[in-house]
């Protein structure tokens, strides 16, 4: 399919700037095919008006209308086969298995959020009818709906250029929210994004979705996202990336004359506690396991482990492990030059610093984004006084510390600012010695795992993919899983409406026949 | 009751500061008895040191714990009796009926948010079971639960010294998730609020509730609620009051290092349209109910109607009527003296502007702080020009728009800022012909309401209490209903935990029998 380079505003192409960009391999730091046009601001206007003016029909139609456009974007996705993998590993030099386990991914998480609004249940639908005879005063009949916010602006990731890009989980939850969506696509993988985006034009079409649910928008300058967050009719922005561009985009957001929320998730360094017990009896499978985890996707995960906390004393096996899974590392290629180059500073600082110890390096690199993974070790009281390197650095690289007693591993998981994970090792023994812990570690992330890796972010209703401040800028809200849709709605309440004029969702006859709370308790059945 | 005067810390009293301020009855403008002293930063810092300290053990206890704490605050504020509505009454001026209306709505909502947390559906307890076989990976046991954010900041509001105060709906939601609170008394009734404080405390220590569970302080000065807003340790802030007030503590806590979220409900002139049919039909019943929603409580509700908008040509019996019903109004005596004056100076600005035509005004007032109420009428060519004139004027004036045709009056529904509710007054007829009146409304409300008035905020599952920002600064929620637990908490996910460190919400034998999402269906059933 030839690569057109153009925005997609609705049902029409457009490229009113001279200005192009083009992707690159990452192997090699060569231009790949596709001039792709930088958008104006005219067309990111264009495609939120065609955005606001197709929201109100797209926000009127039913939840098993808006789940066949979900469906039908992930089978135009699979339709495009091959020249969608292909393109995807040009642009991001991920291996051939990674991107087609993430095109499922992407995949089944549409036809989730299609089931889950067929369902129906996400809608908290509320009734408690009227009470007219009650003393001193009667009651109306209220009703209550999750509605959508309105036009969303949705900013591709790098590091999964399907699963939280185009069509990713910012997307495909807002679509089934009832929102339309105008996404800047990551300029990392412009071919890719062009790709997905025309599938889910295709999928609009074809189940006649209105004009303008859809738009994408392409561009290397930051000015593009700075306008669609500013834009009066956009209503709630979907970002994932680093701190510095999520927290830019929120701060403009609250500037605007009316604030509206962003959703940015913006990584973290998921510190991971190893008790004493589990590090005695486990440590060879711990620290092999942990190198996996850390080197995955050459370590480019919101999830990668950056920080490992250890009780001194009886780590030298542990080390010694992990030092040879970590030598025996092979090289990995990086998503673009700005990461490696982001990669090779933060480690040299590293290197460069008396109070740390190059504890292992993996394979040298090859290619021109190339890198090798890299583990630090550093003495607990030095990392105190270092609040720095308890910073994410978004790469293969991780740091362990020691810590002297248990009083000071609580009092490290005490002092960590707000992450997406944590993770803790240990024996049942541990559990019981470290109950505080966990107590601690609830407080400070999105989620906590047991005896596993924090890497792979399950797609399901009981995931957590967020955290406190600086992890997200929306701590209340998840940005993987069935609870993502909750992101774009609203609660509205319907007082003593006619029938005729409810949603549907809200009728007597719940012809939805969804589950609803009627005076307080949960059914299906129809109200008398 | 002797009045103490001090600020609440916990367990201790605390008057550090010289400054103190004094209650004014509002009918003669004269002090009223007790010394109130202003509280210090230390004192302020000392409570919510003493928040965090008890959040630790009051974020750990059962449902059921904390709700027999929010009962037993019912029963010692009923135990007050006299001397809460006579020291309520004498520090408003509102009369007794309301005082004690607004008890009952306040110890109504402690019990309901007990049985709230009693039931535990509130959680959000999901379980997505291990599938250790499934290709190609195997999933994780996940398990998603909400949990209470750390100690809170409450702003009592001036106009419900009850029920949106020290023991209002913010302070009862938040210590019903879980949350320890700090509350702002507000300093126009610091004898109501040094009442219910110590009322709470006597629950708390007969409940065995950790010493910080809730403190006060008190304040004139705007600097308290800023160093409570301000202190890392306070995680989210509850407001009621004005837009310059709640605007204010938002900014304050976007600027922190690690900002807060702020549920500020700003309040809203909460619009009236009346349609064609309605307007023909209804007008003499209309008016005379609108009068009655906008004098009630000397119109200081969040949710008074303040602009109503009626098509022209069929309006003179309506007017008339209206007129009639608000020249018989009797005069009211307002909260403060700041609330009055602000409320004259609106009014006589708006009677100064050649554009607007005094419709009508109520009794004369009598007394320190008393009020008439005002109706005023303007074109919709002139109201267009006036954005001002859509603000909130706090008290019972209202202004009434003639709106020429149906495009207008859609026109004028979709220019409008975001208000708490919106109300719709039409005939069978006038519903089918203005559907798109209704999809505009609920776009930039949180309640409409059909053939009725937007005064009178039931709390029930079903409400929202909430709107589109400058309504409130925390569109997504409600200050009002159960649903505004959800505020208060954030969503963490457990995975492969071991049984016995699970919380019991999410433990295999579903020790508390609450409803759970077990792989996608609804169950009380516990794990096999």
């Amino acid at each position: 399919m030839e690569l057109l380079g153009t925005q997609f505003i609705g049902n029409t192409t457009s490229a009113l700037s001279k200005h192009t960009f083009h992707g690159v391999d990452p192997k090699t730091g060569d231009p790949l095919s596709g001039d792709f046009h930088e958008s104006t601001e005219e067309e990111v206007d264009l495609a939120i008006v065609k955005a606001e003016r197709a929201f109100k029909e797209y926000s009127q139609l039913s939840g098993n209308d808006r789940a066949n456009f979900l469906e039908a974007i992930a089978d135009e996705i699979l339709a495009l086969d091959h020249s969608l993998i292909m393109r995807a590993e040009n642009e991001t030099s991920l291996p051939f298995p990674r991107i087609q386990g993430e095109r499922g991914r992407t995949v089944n998480q549409l036809r989730l959020f299609a089931k889950v609004i067929r369902k129906g249940h996400w809608l908290d639908a509320r009734i408690d009818t009227a009470l007219p005879d009650r003393k001193p005063l009667p009651r109306s009949d209220l009703r209550h709906l999750h509605r959508p916010l309105g036009p969303v602006a949705v900013f591709g990731a790098s590091n999964f250029p399907l699963a939280f890009s185009v069509a990713g989980g910012d997307t495909a939850s807002a679509l089934a929210s009832g929102c339309t969506v105008v996404v800047k696509g990551h300029p990392a993988h412009p071919g890719t994004s062009e790709l997905i985006a025309r599938a889910i034009l295709t999928a609009a079409e074809k189940t006649n979705m209105p004009e303008g649910v859809f738009s994408m928008v392409q561009g290397q300058k930051h000015e593009v996202g700075a306008w669609l967050v500013k834009h009066p009719l956009i209503q709630a922005v979907g970002f994932t990336g680093s701190f510095k561009g999520g927290k830019a985009l929120y701060d403009t957001a609250n500037r605007r004359e009316i604030p509206i929320p962003v959703f940015a998730e913006m990584g973290s360094s998921n510190p991971v506690f190893i008790l004493p017990g589990a590090l005695k009896e486990q440590s060879k499978t711990i620290a092999k396991s942990l190198v996996g985890s850390i080197t995955l996707g050459v370590g480019q995960f919101c999830t990668n482990p950056g920080l490992t906390f250890i009780p001194d004393g009886e780590s030298l096996l542990f080390e010694e492990s992990l030092v040879e899974h970590v030598k025996s590392s092979p090289a990995g290629t990086m998503l673009t030059a700005g990461i490696k180059d982001a990669y090779q500073q933060a480690t040299s600082e590293l290197t460069k610093d008396p109070a740390v110890t190059d504890l292992a390096c993996g394979e040298e690199s090859e290619g021109s984004f190339g890198v090798s993974a890299k583990v630090y070790k550093v003495a607990y009281q030095d990392y105190k006084s270092r609040p720095e390197w308890a910073h994410e650095i978004f790469g293969p690289a991780s740091i362990i510390i020691n810590t002297a007693d248990k009083q000071s591993l609580l009092e490290a998981a005490t002092a960590l600012e707000g992450h997406l994970t944590a993770t803790v090792h240990g024996t049942d023994e541990d559990m019981l010695e470290y109950q505080e812990l966990f107590q601690i570690l609830e407080r400070k992330v999105g989620r906590v795992v047991v005896n596993g890796y924090p890497t792979g972010v399950e797609v399901c209703d009981a995931m957590v993919h967020g955290g406190p401040y600086p992890a997200t800028t929306a701590p209340q809200t998840t940005s993987v899983g069935t609870n993502a849709i909750k992101r774009f709605v609203r609660p509205v309440c319907y007082q003593d409406y006619p029938n005729s004029l409810l949603p549907d969702a809200l009728k007597n006859s719940n012809p939805l026949g969804i589950t609803r709370m009627v005076n307080g308790l949960f059914t299906k059945e129809p109200l008398q």
